[in-house]
């Protein structure tokens, strides 16, 4: 039965028996106990005080081990997390179980962030009630929300995002908070994203791993310990405008040359554009036909008709991220890259091209044991990671 | 007095009164109890054992507060820590108390890393000899020694390095501290530099900075959250071969137009014997005629008399450090960057090309608050972190 009314866990006891039982399954009291390190009298107060904060409930008697019978402790079965996912164009909004799993997700909607956060928020508001109304939740126990720009992470607000115009300082978080009386966290979109493979996706056993996001934008999560790394001014990772070549094309950012602006989304649907006004390709020629203009994604289907053109866009695109990531991986020596985001659907031939540059040019011992993967979770990536964000902060002791 | 034998703080009470008193000088034993929020009764047990352990020593009556007399309790006077900077081409020695104050220094001795462990670490130990002898000091609490090349840092050897011949797996920890009876740790060269910044140079006060080393390597200390970040393999920061253009000079590391094939100390002497032979430069003529050869040390000679030659070499290095840090802030977005090393010599002229770069070519919101400094501690730097990074160990519990 969903809660009315759930709050956060108190104690550190009580943090660390919500997250044994979230990553471990149900657990019985005497098990807990013996983790923990404290009596079954001390393990029983804090799981009823878990109880009554809406978080945990009776699991049901443990198997028995001969001795006297242990009831299970587990995640209350009402508990419900929402994850946001805003896009450039996109929107993603998720309702997830106390351990993370999607339940349900709203339909992804084509949306331009560039309407200001009033009208996407608002849409945003009315995806969450409806997946909320359509399982009779009243509350969820949290909100996480992935925007693709920076972020003041303390303050809950973006920062200065280059593709967000209206959003500079917007309170976010608070806004999405008051409306539903849940706890809300605001992170950037790569960040996010991370988190999500970290969670439940190929990133699961990395300590130090770069998640590499080729969508609208170029951008990376960076997890250190384990932890995200979010930098000085809450905007590591955007490595979109690390500059190629100072000749190259010019960039929303207003430099020129920047990575952004030769495999971004934009730079590849104007190259398509180029290709199939130029009769250079037939394939991109009757999608244009087909659908009056040409994004990203048709590049993938391009190169899916085994279309050269698009082939080559891939390819270029490819040695260029690879390039760059191989200077990273120079610097920061990750233990796995995971690549995803929308162009990543464009696969293996992408994935070929940036492990190749990866592997000859950066330093062997740094690449000797590192993995280069695609995204285990898709499009899932954006909104497991924001209620993985909310789920921590509403687990996670006082 | 010095002790024949001090042992390792054995509780984090210890670890935190240690602390207290390294960060903050002296402290009464009624102050610690308070800040421990401990009885007075608890503190003196631990200062107690940390008498007999030889890590702390009673240091007077306290001013009075009006109440009973309470005495001071401050680092043993006898702690004596080894600093030990094997460079490719030097080495650095030096004693210091408990505080990390260098007490004395061994000359800086030219020494080639290339002749293998075997021969340099006997010069370092005759080196450490000759320190403790000439303070009476029978055996120091710890040795620190930093290396130019990658490490496994667990196991205390150099693991792959480049320009180290023979040392690759070598146990130089195990053979120091076998040698000595003190525990030893070993680290990459620019990590102890980064954390001697952080101790007691102008990093004092950063979170997250990058100790950027220009030398005959290039390389870069990276610290998060006050911790060094060592990457997945211990080679984390190895910017000396991100690589700048394909088309480049060749590398010691057998790549193309790395940053360190342009910019390094092999590189720079071999612009200086080209520049004197060519008839381009009288001063480094000059110098050739003078010295036999040349080095990069000669290149800051040329520029302190001003010549052109000389200024446009540290003017293009400068330029390209810049870049390739330019494009690290994007990634990174560090709160600081310190510019250490010989090279580093070149002082303001080099410092003004990096900076420019920097602040041009990152996104503003990285740059708005990054102040990008020389290194305050210059030739000290490796030494103080050397301890540092060994004091941690020996004032940390268990």
């Amino acid at each position: 039965m969903p809660h009315v009314l759930s709050g956060r866990a108190e104690t550190p006891t009580q943090s660390r028996i919500l997250s044994y039982v979230r990553d471990d399954g149900p657990l019985s009291r005497m098990e807990l106990a013996s983790r923990l390190n404290v009596s079954r009298t001390t393990v029983a107060a804090e799981v009823g005080r878990l109880v009554e904060l809406g978080l945990a409930e009776d699991g049901g008697p443990a198997a028995s081990r001969g001795g006297r019978r242990s009831s299970l402790v587990d995640l209350d079965a009402g508990l419900r997390f929402i994850g946001v996912e805003l896009g450039a164009t996109s929107m993603r909004v998720a309702m997830t179980d106390g351990r993370l799993s999607v339940l349900s997700r709203a339909t992804p909607q084509r949306s331009d962030i560039r309407r200001g956060p009033e009208t996407v928020l608002a849409e945003a508001i009315v995806q969450i009630r409806k997946l909320l109304a359509d399982s009779g939740v009243e509350r969820p126990a949290g909100i996480g929300i992935g925007v693709p720009g920076p972020v003041d992470f303390q303050a809950g607000v973006p920062v200065s995002p280059p593709i967000m115009p209206g959003w500079d300082g917007y309170p976010v978080r608070d806004a999405l908070s008051r409306e539903f009386g849940s706890p809300v966290l605001l992170d950037n979109d790569v960040n996010v994203m991370a988190l999500g493979e970290q969670h439940n996706g190929v990133a699961r056993s990395a300590s130090d791993f770069l998640f590499v996001k080729i969508g609208t934008g170029i951008g990376c999560g960076i997890v250190v310990g384990r932890h995200l790394y979010r930098g000085a001014d809450g905007c590591a990772g955007d490595i979109g405008h690390i500059r190629l070549d100072p000749t190259g094309p010019v960039c929303a950012c207003g430099n020129h040359g920047c990575l952004e602006a030769f495999f971004g989304g934009a730079a590849l649907a104007r190259e398509a554009m180029a290709a199939a006004r130029s009769g250079k390709s037939a394939t991109f020629a009757g999608l244009l036909a087909e659908h009056g203009s040409l994004t990203a994604e048709h590049v993938g289907a391009a190169v899916a008709q085994g279309d050269a053109v698009a082939l080559g866009l891939v390819r270029d695109g490819g040695r260029r991220v690879g390039s760059v990531l191989a200077n990273l991986v120079s610097f920061f020596n990750p233990g796995l890259i995971v690549i995803g985001g929308g162009v990543s659907g464009l696969g293996h031939s992408l994935l070929a091209e940036v492990r190749s540059v990866i592997y000859r040019q950066s330093l062997p011992l740094a690449t000797g044991n590192l993995p280069v993967v695609l995204s285990e979770l898709g499009g899932d990536a954006g909104v497991i990671g924001a209620a993985r964000l909310i789920s921590d902060a509403v687990y996670a002791a006082g």
